[in-house]
């Protein structure tokens, strides 16, 4: 079952629409082509706008669909068009019939542009996430496969038909089946050297880097993940990207940690341990205006506390942002190069495919002098 | 300049939504939230829709902005938030800010979801795009570099931050500057040999096939463009992908023909010449509920036309959908195994970054005989 909304827009001349009778003169042009397509049409509400906002008409139809068009002064025009779709119901306008109805509508207004956008179907299961850049994209999940609250976030898994299941975090798409380039790009693998390595991993709770990490024979993995119910949920659901390796919290070769990383990492720091690799998956590079605030407090907490547990050749290696945001990633750069002792980096990017787009990776070193004078 | 349109959506248990009075339970309920981060909210208008339609409350807010609400019967509310936003205003609603609001009327009315999306920018330039599988995607489309309309279609240039510049046909993306591997699918490059070889294009406008192709020392390639305007704006706009094949219409190496692709396919035919190669750059497969009309028909006096142009080793090959159409594929694959003579077909498929999608090609050759009885 779903909410159906059907949006088409319009443009003519700011002229024909900036005074009240020109909106009037539009909304008038608009309801009988509106009938046509739209069975039971008649007027519920006609609205003059305050705020210089135009004239909005309310329109009710069969099927108990509503109908909102709006003259805007500056010559915009955009109809919605709402109903309730039952499942096996026949849409009252497919993205077909609505671009159909658009050209209509374009042509016999005499519109110089119009648009139809394919329906949205507001079905609250999560179809419809956002890019990095807060762009609206709509996926092929065709169903939840489970969904829990755990004291952290809230926790989806759905299936995508072209992604296979996908890991939903507080209605973010975090990590899908088709994401091995992902966990690939973060790891470098075929770049860096992992056997022998002891290496931590902040966060991870989906599993997929370490059992990625554990085919390329490290000495020992600690994961220190805050959130069970993740791990329980991936275990169930995406072990085509984790394997078996959560199914226990410790063996020969890694152990678990459920609990705050931070702990951990001060267990580390007082004994004076000290790793090859830290691998940041934690929360993303924040967007914001300025590097301050709780998020950026931690991330920089994280990064300094992890460069005084590692080896003067350890890496901390990270996933950032979309590379559709450098202003982000800027701010992250910048503040790498506040850190004492200093570090210097390297930059990958990757396309992954649950994100629908170029992911940008870091891997962080401690800074050596050039030229051999170190 | 743009309207925003920024939608909320609920679920409540459907008892609460079923009749008139909870219906107006709920729409109180949620005006006075609405109000907090609506600045001048008012009721304009309260419907009681006929057809169990549910209950339609609309709002005018500062900034020309209104607010339909409904409550379905079934136990879905939505909110749609509209305004228009000139360039350099800030939002009345981020995709932040709408989800701070979601998040409190979810718990405000003790809501069992809510979701938030990222808001419509209602531009009319094209920002949104349909998958094959009509899925809405928001495009990070910043300008519009060129835009007229042919005598055969509606031709656009526009710039994506990551895709760079993009040709868009009658709304449909068609191929972007980071789209080379659409055409070396395509082509089957590094597996087929066409060094030497006689080769039509059908279609092929944006001048990218022909342009790869004349890499690989073929003896001779006739392109088959209907529309002059498409190469027009493709040898401005996106010389990344064409190079400088679309300056000459004739040269040693290649021939554009100009016109409807079948007269010389029909002059071909009657000359008795044939060719190893012939593509199909044309329209995409149709999806369709049967394999008929005017579309199907134009593509298999395509397919038959082009067979008998082909010598006993050649191959037709061609794009023909998204992954996500499987039941177009199969269509398709039903019209040919029609053909006679008989055809056999491999299909190769690639991620297609302007589509967003993984995309189906078809390498389609004469049946041979298996066993050596042929």
């Amino acid at each position: 079952m779903s909410v159906q909304t059907v949006l088409l827009d319009f443009s003519v001349e700011a002229g024909r629409a900036e005074d009240e009778p020109g909106q009037k003169a539009l909304l008038s042009g608009v309801e009988p082509l509106l009938r046509k397509h739209l069975p039971g049409l008649s007027a519920a509400a006609r609205v003059q706008m305050p705020h210089a906002g135009g004239a909005l008409l309310l329109l009710l139809a069969d099927r108990g669909a509503s109908v909102s068009v709006r003259v805007f002064p500056q010559g915009l025009i955009t109809v919605n068009i709402e109903y309730y779709k039952a499942d096996g119901d026949k849409p009252l306008l497919d993205f077909e019939s609505a671009r159909a109805l658009e050209a209509v509508l374009r042509k016999q207004l005499n519109c110089s542009k119009g648009q139809a956008y394919p329906p949205i179907k507001r079905t609250l299961f999560g179809r419809y996430f956002p890019s990095a850049d807060e762009r609206l994209l709509e996926y092929d999940i065709d169903s939840v496969i489970h969904e829990s609250t755990s004291p952290f976030q809230k926790i989806q898994i759905v299936h995508s038909k072209s992604l296979g299941n996908m890991l939903v975090l507080d209605e973010l798409q975090n990590i899908a089946e088709a994401d091995l380039i992902y966990t690939e790009t973060l790891m470098q693998r075929g770049k860096e050297n992992f056997e022998g390595a002891e290496i931590i991993i902040l966060g991870g709770g989906d599993g997929a880097l370490l059992y990625e990490l554990l085919k390329e024979k490290p000495k020992f993995v600690w994961m220190l993940e805050i959130d069970e119910d993740v791990m329980t949920a991936c275990n169930k659901y995406m072990k085509s990207i984790c394997g078996d390796v959560l199914e226990r919290r410790k063996c020969d070769e890694y152990e678990i940690v459920v609990d705050d990383c931070m702990v951990t990492l001060n267990k580390f720091l007082s004994q004076g341990k000290k790793v090859d690799y830290v691998f940041g998956d934690l929360t993303d590079v924040p967007i914001s205006d300025t590097p301050s605030g709780e998020i950026w407090d931690f991330i920089m907490l994280i990064l300094e506390t992890s460069f005084k547990v590692l080896k003067p050749s350890g890496k901390f290696m990270t996933h950032a942002n979309g590379a559709s945001c450098p202003e982000a990633l800027k701010m992250y750069e910048q503040q790498l190069m506040k850190l004492d002792p200093p570090v210097e980096f390297v930059k990958s990017s990757a396309f992954i495919p649950s994100f629908l787009e170029d992911w940008i990776f870091y891997q962080i070193s401690f800074k050596t002098e050039k030229n051999g004078t170190a």
